[in-house]
């Protein structure tokens, strides 16, 4: 089986896993305990705290508090900080960031939906001109978790602060971290990240806070994570999100590099009678979007699983839907929307990989072309 | 290593973890695809689902939905239930619960605490005249997590229920699931339950919720969970989370009956002159709390370990407190308060072990009583 659908979510480190579950199983004692036990696991969950935040913050300028997943992680930052006034956010977020923003209107903050591009990213000057001196927040996805565009949101940062010194800006990074080089600047104030996506396993996020920065906690208890997200800490998937962290990003260039050549070597074989390609050049090389012209996704995704090539189309997140909402925001017709495919990699897909997925791809649009008439 | 604080955590079921992981690292898709793969991991889900969710429920009366944890659970019916005029709570509740009360008073509800009884459970008869057409939720634990006291829950529920029909009734059952046999009643409209206390990971919880309740969600997303629990769902924390729960249902009257003669037998052998007994006789038999008069609870903490004892000093939630809210909601003075020791046991627990751990608390308490003079 071929697997493209990973930035859905991926396979677990291996390695990573064995190592954390190594240690939970033998420390499993409760962190906020105050015997030895409890502090070897409390060392341990600061050290891959520490580990984290290393990878793309200095340690000094931000801290990290662990979340239950992305999603939590991208709610504690709209819901702790979005007062008031209005906030701001693209038309390409991720679910999680895009529904926290919807639900923002029953509590009395006004959204505002800044258009995208062609390729998901967004639309930087439509984006500022949103923001006023009533701006609370501005959230702006890094990687475009459906296209793979990637937003400047540092120049965003900066651009909005200017503008509005006192408006937070947020980040959803989790089709970044781990994927793209970058290292988090003071304009940033939280960024969220996910193990699930870089080879942890599933229930273990991270919200990057800019220190000195005071939050709302989302849940309330026992005070854990500097009183911002009581309950028992997830030992296990803290640990392992570190150790699958520190894996991906030892190789993090490499597999950059790699990536990005099986990602155009995939689109120039696809045959360009049949699909339209939707990703930029220039985005994560990770996500290739592309289109089947006026044939359907899902029946093109289960024609490719017969031919043992898995492929996704659109965030599984919001599998519910006709038509994924982003894409549609891209300004594509129903043509291109009732067809879209996206095609996601992990560093251990392989150039044999990418030529079978693409004969699977072309053979199944050819297939279902020639059955539609 | 003799330990007595599982009430905290306690150890992982190694086969209830083989079994979850095997399958979580091998169908590791994203729950939310509409792959095989995905349909796979999605149908053991609620394998899971339904496996809990009958031990304690009848199905065709209740759902349940994952959580990130016991104070999740808690915090997501407090949240949703608590609207406008008032919610009553026990002063014997846990930190998840009675932050989460403290937190309504900034969302305009009015949080009404009941008082407890010496042994932690609640003044049913002073809860009730707290209960007014006003308020919307009563919420009351079940097994008081740091003295084991049960509460009638049923009992209160219906009375509850009689005085104010539209009031919802949500219990906190992190400390009696899979402990005590008891079905939920219709009058329960919530209930909270957490993997990590019987046997499961840390990182998963659950929340029973009466069918036809409707809830609002706490988390904004990919509409995970009936769009209740936004979030990818953690695979591993889940499967993990039933098979624990099914091989803890299964011994259960057999563990409770066994650990009801130890909780017993340890009492009997502490010395009477140094320790006072703050669990009642009917209470959980998976916890004993004393109070050492007049010594400090973490150092003699500090020298069981010594010995090779680990015992609890309160609940580890809230260890950073000076003394437990809840026991001096029982209404003892500071001899007592700051003595506490919370025993607490697991079906692995030996009679061996038991006659061990007495003595150590007896050498202990000696010990640091010559010392002081």
């Amino acid at each position: 089986m071929i697997y493209l659908d990973n930035a859905a979510t991926t396979c677990p480190d291996g390695e990573a896993f064995s190592r954390a579950q190594e240690f939970a199983r033998r420390e499993y004692f409760n962190p906020s305990a105050l015997y030895g036990g409890g502090l070897s696991v409390r060392n341990a969950l600061n050290g891959a705290r520490e580990s984290i935040l290393k990878s793309i913050a200095n340690p000094s300028a931000f801290e990290l508090l662990f979340t239950s997943c992305g999603t939590e992680a991208d709610d504690h930052a709209v819901f702790s900080c979005a007062k008031r006034g209005n906030a701001v956010t693209t038309a390409g977020e991720h679910a999680a960031v895009f529904s926290a923003f919807t639900e923002l209107k029953n509590r009395g903050v006004e959204p505002r939906f800044a258009p995208v591009n062609g390729d998901g990213s967004v639309d930087g000057a439509a984006l500022l001109s949103l923001v006023d001196e009533k701006t609370s927040l501005v959230s702006v996805v890094h990687v475009n978790n459906e296209t793979g565009a990637v937003n400047d949101i540092f120049a965003l940062a900066r651009a909005v602060k200017e503008k509005n010194p006192r408006c937070l800006f947020h980040s959803d990074g989790v089709q970044a971290f781990g994927k793209l080089p970058f290292r988090l600047t003071k304009d940033v104030d939280l960024y969220s990240v996910s193990a699930h996506k870089i080879g942890g396993l599933k229930g273990t996020g991270g919200l990057f806070k800019r220190k000195g920065l005071s939050l709302r906690p989302l849940l309330f208890g026992g005070g854990q994570e500097g009183n911002l997200r009581s309950g028992t800490e997830n030992v296990l998937g803290i640990l392992d999100f570190a150790y699958a962290a520190e894996r991906k990003f030892s190789a993090l260039e490499e597999d950059l590099r790699r990536l990005a050549e099986y990602r155009e070597r995939l689109w120039s074989l696809l045959d360009g009678e049949l699909f339209v390609r939707i990703s930029p050049s220039g985005g994560s090389p990770y996500i290739l979007t592309v289109a089947a012209k006026g044939l359907r996704g899902e029946i093109l995704q289960r024609l490719c699983e017969e031919k043992g090539v898995i492929v996704g189309t659109g965030s599984a997140c919001s599998s519910k839907k006709p038509y994924s909402r982003v894409i549609e925001a891209c300004g594509y017709g129903k043509e291109i929307l009732g067809g879209v495919l996206r095609l996601s990699f992990s560093p251990q897909t392989t150039e044999e990989e990418i030529g079978t997925a693409a004969a699977a791809l072309n053979c199944a649009a050819r297939e279902l072309k020639a059955r539609i008439g």
